[in-house]
């Protein structure tokens, strides 16, 4: 049975993920911060980038790829001239066709702060500070972690053979199918903080966001993995709004939330979030496989008009709430 | 006659200079601004520096040196940990043998901002909030600049030939004698606000610094000495401590000052600061200089006790306000 009872008290919400998947949900949550639907919002976003600018200064530095979690932490940025001016600064890229051309000066901030203060943790919150966030940023791990890939289709003489693919660059633009990923090394590190802010969540959110390179990672990390099973944060899950290329060429909804069960067949889901238009006619086995995960299954309005396959911030802002409320 | 009645108002001071000379005497400075002897300061900094991290950020965006700016403004940083922290990382550079080796956070910052805001002075202004800086930094110049040089002794079958040496860094370590210095392009356009503030200060403070490259450029901007030779503020030339190899090799502390008059003969200096014990048995043709001159000359002790040839932060702060008092 649904309530329409709104929640008297704020939530406490984790949200993982990373990329521009991540950067939407948060930028939606932080309309919930500031109509105090949330009251705490800690990101845990993906450290296995290794393409662009990230990639280039995890080359360099053999630091965290900072790209994601720059882009999140811009997401957050105070509602003011403040900090809407540092996320600005914070997210330009280097034009022209010199050595700098493709750095992001964020990335290039964080690595600096990285160097200087010695911790990840402390040097995001300083990057916080600066912008004025609302909420907090930590990385996935504490080290740099590789993806790899069994993907199918890519040798055309045996196409059922199973070929590893290495690296997140790799793996997102493999023109086979992917059938399961993993984490190199496969036991990182995790900040304590990760940790605290699942154990005490009410709910914890993953997704949307490119699937096996920044959404299922956070599974395969078995620290977080357990922090997930065991906290009473409820889970949901937020489907992206259409296949991507290469890395879920052919996914259909379902298919998105089968091949997360495969990879943490322990996790309790228990929401699942997806956009009625995008959804279509794939509803009835959609709801056949959320039903059978045990999950419940909210179909709402949250795409943007425009086309885009991008979320609304408000609308999704407004599915969060009702998700929240709806306990 | 000379008095000691302390002024009973805060002073305005302009600093023109550039490098660790200005960075000096910006650190002594903000002393003063802290215990109100002086109530508004302005930094105008050199913009022709063309190696290291600055040099290559210039070739690559065609923007003005960031470098000694960013010295200035870390100088008049916040004395809490705010702006502790953040001159730190911005005056933080990259090690390691990538691409990023050599340069400097806070210069890829401000290009940033450049790139970003399109106004030098509005986006020095941020970075001057991001510090809690005391006072502003504005360029000389809102173009970069080259020096180039009239350069005695080079050629070794004709020791008095002069030869035209191009860019500060290669002035800056010229095996001759550098006769005489000019600016490409000989008519930069300078900020608005650089001449107001000159035209409002009481007091305009000349080096210390690398003399041909970073004291004398100032008075070969046209506006910049119209604007010293009009002005009411009183104009007092801080000498260094010692000569510098390539740039003053043999200059006794009487050649600098012949040098600066011969670069602007219209400028009326005030007063001329030298440390006691940096001038040694030179006094009396210093001495004889500064009176040929019409100045006042001023010896105290302002060296720091290392043997560094740096000014000592307190001292010079100490004799800044013994100048300032006895006007």
């Amino acid at each position: 049975m649904e309530t329409s009872v709104v929640s008297d008290r704020a939530q406490a919400v984790v949200a993982l993920g990373g990329g521009h998947g991540l950067h939407a949900s948060l930028t939606s949550l932080r309309l919930l911060l500031d109509d105090l639907t949330v009251d705490e919002l800690t990101a845990v976003v993906t450290v296995a980038d290794n393409g662009g600018s990230s990639g280039r200064l995890r080359g360099e530095f053999n630091v965290l790829p900072p790209g994601d979690l720059r882009m999140a932490l811009a997401a957050l940025c105070g509602d003011d001239e403040w900090g809407d001016t540092w996320a600005r600064v914070l997210q330009h890229r280097f034009e022209g066709d010199g050595e700098m051309r493709g750095h992001v000066v964020g990335n290039l901030l964080i690595v600096g702060l990285w160097e200087l203060l010695g911790d990840h943790v402390d040097a995001l919150a300083w990057v916080g500070r600066l912008l004025g966030a609302r909420g907090r940023v930590l990385p996935m791990a504490a080290t740099p972690m590789d993806i790899t890939a069994e993907v199918r289709g890519l040798i055309a003489d045996d196409p059922d053979a199973l070929t590893v693919v290495r690296g997140q660059v790799e793996v997102a633009t493999t023109g086979g199918v992917i059938t399961s990923i993993a984490l190199d090394p496969a036991v990182p590190d995790v900040s304590p903080a990760v940790i605290s802010a699942i154990d005490d969540a009410d709910w914890a959110l993953l997704g949307p966001g490119s699937w096996f390179t920044s959404v299922l990672p956070h599974l395969l990390v078995p620290q977080l993995r357990q922090a997930l099973v065991r906290t009473d944060a409820r889970l949901v899950v937020v489907l992206n709004l259409a296949e991507q290329d290469g890395e879920t060429g052919g996914f259909g909804p379902a298919d998105h939330l089968a091949v997360l069960a495969e990879h943490a067949p322990d996790l309790v889901i228990h929401t699942v979030l997806a956009d009625r238009a995008s959804v279509g006619a794939g509803l009835a086995e959609l709801a056949e496989t959320v039903t059978a995960l045990g999950a419940r299954l909210v179909v709402d309005d949250v795409a943007a008009d425009d086309g885009s396959h991008r979320h609304d911030p408000t609308r999704l802002a407004a599915a969060y709430a009702r998700i929240f409320a709806d306990s």
